[in-house]
């Protein structure tokens, strides 16, 4: 009889190409189905791997929407950070980061909904994580851009808070809601000019939303 | 035996009360639970009437849901008309607009996923009575606002669906996700004077953004 004891468990090295693949899949899904309710043996089917693996490279399914929004959102974190230690004048780091913010909506749509579901849904310690990584770090760019620009006499004060919910309010609503998007946006467009023109729109209304004026 | 053959039913007379209470319940329940997810068992047993009346009074869910936005939302858009053929400045009409859709979302914090989840899942009928009675009124009173100001020189031009997303955008980023806000945008004030920093601090940021310059 073999051998069942508890001991060291030997399980296979973790590959990352296998973790990718999972979290490649969660998002292909979420964006045909338009729709967060993915099961997760949908997600390991498509990913041809083991649906036990999840628990394996996640822990649980918290773990699992928390690396699939770094992994969808990490990227932009760390380049949002890049942005701001550079030479540009507060005006071109803001638009550098909200056409960045237009185009990442555009391609994941779910974004903001994965946010509000592990913010309202996650446990303390999730929350307190995904706050940390991925919402301070995005509030903290709006406050020293406002900040630069104010200190160059080129803005007025604006809640930083405020500002981050408008400009992810507006994308989040212009690309999360395909139908309707489709029936008011787009209308003879296609989605990619109805895009530019959305950006210069926001850019815009930014820019001239909260410039200091003589 | 009692004759049970098919025949005419003999059903109550439909009673506004039943209806409204029905109505009533789904929307405490959804703002309690901070979730669209709600039973319509639940809901029948919080208005204390039989579940079987959901279907009596509204067709299905789609007819149920539906009617809870047309009761939500029904109102304002009909104050939007009002408002538009008043004699005020497009200025002032945009004001009012946007204090009262502040005011509609902290009341109702989840009006706008409510309209998301019709507009993504409902029937094509049902998509199409959504849109000519609740969303066509919301983008005509833009257009018409922003059309009056261009005409007299106040506004520039911009793009009425647009500009709608943007500011139920920030509305609805602000007041769906409870706990982001809370730790995000009320610090430490109550609800309330965030709500009416966020109002002042979304009118002049719209104001300031299509405002004619010269």
């Amino acid at each position: 009889m073999a051998n069942l004891s508890p001991g060291p468990l030997n399980l296979p090295p973790k590959r990352p190409d296998v973790r990718d693949a999972l979290l490649q899949a969660a998002s292909e899904l979420i964006i045909e189905r338009d729709t967060l309710e993915v099961a997760l043996t949908d997600v390991a089917q498509r990913a041809s791997v083991n649906s036990a693996l999840i628990q394996y490279y996640f822990g649980n399914k918290d773990g699992f929407l928390l690396a699939l929004l770094e992994r969808d959102i990490g990227d932009a974190v760390r380049r949002m950070r890049i942005l701001l230690a550079s030479d540009g004048s507060a005006l071109d780091k803001l638009t550098t980061h909200l056409s960045g913010l237009a185009r990442a909506y555009h391609r994941v749509p779910y974004l903001n909904r994965l946010l509000r579901l592990i913010s309202n849904a996650a446990e303390e310690e999730v929350f307190g994580e995904l706050v940390r990584r991925l919402v301070d770090p995005m509030c903290s760019f709006y406050r020293e851009v406002i900040a630069q620009g104010v200190a160059a006499g080129e803005f007025r004060q604006v809640d930083p808070v405020f500002l981050y919910f408008t400009v992810v309010g507006a994308c989040d609503q212009l690309f999360s809601n395909r139908r309707l998007f489709n029936q008011l946006a787009a209308g003879g467009r296609t989605t990619d000019a109805a895009l530019r023109e959305f950006t210069d729109y926001l850019v815009k209304l930014v820019f001239d939303g909260i410039k200091m004026r003589a």
